[in-house]
């Protein structure tokens, strides 16, 4: 009998990657076409269903083998209509993709959004598994959230749930892009980490993160290489460190789940964030004596995206 | 055939509610006696135990027609252990209350906190029937908080999660009583309110507010009362608003819910608090054409807590 096999799909501004994983969540065979996103959203789909194609060939796997089709996709998508609501990486609004891929392939397609699936990833072969409850925030360009509830990808009414960087926990406070004050991704996200980094080479140019970053570009590795050496930097990762320790514990304390994973650009840092961030959170969370929640890395890294979306089908 | 019908209780520090209800959330029967916290556990646990017998044999009622008994209690509770984890209400810490009753009755019992419990009861017979996902916050002493999510009551790890009055919307903000600052309990709870309105009174002793107020009870009305005839009330209620209005919207972003339920001591104000919040949720949620979230007053009111103690049951 042959082996049962899933495909998934990570659709990009850039990128579109594509993989065959097999029930232990193995990369069997992955392959990467560019999205050719100003090509228009016809040529983006073309692109996915011809990467479908191939991987399908390739393995020598027929429709029956892969009734259904996982897309994990940048961006707020109405997962009961397989529609992308909309995607600021594709430059799309309100188009069925897994409409139109569906008459493309004669294959099911289910869609979520990309930290949903990076999420139910982690859960099913990551740093999630043998948890039950799993929430997940991605730290990178913007704070993603995905939940995995029960067991279960939760992502609210029209998968529009899990906007986790949108909770607000300064009243007040920094504008966000979503036009409210205060998000947590307006603190927690690599855009804002590098953004208070060059506020504080601006304000101190006579600091050893200014002088020794002249000419260099700055990023979300920046302040945690200077933190032990220069007192400006180790404020920027400080006041980093409180604002996602806020955010973290308001999601252990709604949540109570078994793990809060950390994943996108900044989880890179790995121990510099987990270690503090799970002191704040055991020394802050409400009900101490009760179940713990551990804060960990994400560990699927950049294949969460093939095989979170790829599990998207387990159930197909 | 006998008609299905289910037991609930209802612990409070002063009175143990008790009723029996049918399939459609229609109290058959309801009693109460006092709960005489004062003479300590085991006579609290006589007193529930009696009511339930009392109940039971009222409507000739036996073990195999009530095979299963639920019970919602203010605090902590380890639903999976059948555990009081901490109940400030009663004074209790770690009181295995569900053995103990299971013990004494020989039927099994379902504890849950009771804002969970409240939630349950309205999701099925309430203000969130015909919802899949229903999210419900009690403004009272504190702020409690209930999930329902995909139809089933949603409570984390053995139950300690679900405490969304412990969200941090303001860093460095109002002192909690959970040790925390900036909590959505702050400045949201029936408590908050009043001392919000009593240092109103304090700061502006030539206020209407303060000069008809002299010698009169404040409580959460009073601002309410007077926010329309003058300007230190409803900079009050405007205040409030806002906070409950950034903690109505983090959670309409976390879960995409179908509605936001405000129950508790100061949801008997209704649309003084539905309207603004509603403006302010459909101003502020995160993708404005996704699907609606509505707020909603629970309507269960005093009987919410019997009657979602006893839905605890309807698997049984």
């Amino acid at each position: 009998m042959k082996q049962k096999l899933y495909l998934g799909i990570d659709v990009g501004g850039t990128d579109i990657k594509g993989g065959i994983i097999d029930a232990n969540g193995k990369i069997i065979l992955s392959e990467k076409v560019k999205s050719e996103t100003a090509k228009g959203e016809k040529k983006v789909t073309e692109n996915i269903a011809n990467l479908c194609r191939s991987l399908m060939e390739k393995e020598h796997l027929t429709k029956e083998d892969i009734p259904t089709i996982g897309i994990g996709i940048a961006g707020t998508i109405d997962s009961e209509k397989g529609e992308v609501v909309y995607s600021n990486n594709l430059g799309w609004s309100h188009y069925s993709l897994g409409k139109e891929l569906e008459a493309i392939l004669g294959q099911k397609t289910i869609l979520s959004n990309d930290a949903n699936v990076a999420c139910l990833g982690e859960y099913h072969f990551g740093s999630g598994k043998n948890s039950n409850n799993v929430v997940l925030l991605t730290l990178g360009t913007g704070v993603g959230g995905g939940l995995v509830l029960n067991g279960k990808l939760f992502e609210g009414n029209k998968g529009a749930g899990a906007e986790l960087g949108h909770m607000v926990i300064v009243a007040k406070g920094r504008k966000c892009t979503c036009g409210q004050e205060g998000c947590l991704e307006a603190y927690a996200s690599a855009t804002a980490l590098i953004k208070e980094t060059k506020k504080a080479i601006d304000e101190h140019p006579e600091s050893l993160l200014a002088k020794e970053t002249v000419g260099k570009e700055i990023n979300a590795k920046t302040p945690f290489d200077f933190k032990d050496k220069d007192p400006y930097a180790k404020k920027v990762i400080e006041d980093y460190l409180l604002y996602l320790g806020i955010g973290v514990t308001n999601l252990a304390n709604i949540f109570r789940p078994d793990c809060i994973l950390l994943g996108g650009g900044v989880s890179a840092q790995k121990e510099n964030l987990t270690r503090p961030l799970q002191e704040y959170l055991d020394a802050h969370i409400f009900g101490k004596d009760g179940p713990h929640v551990v804060v960990k890395t994400a560990t699927l890294g950049n294949d969460a995206g093939i095989i979170g979306a790829a599990s998207l089908c387990f159930s197909f």
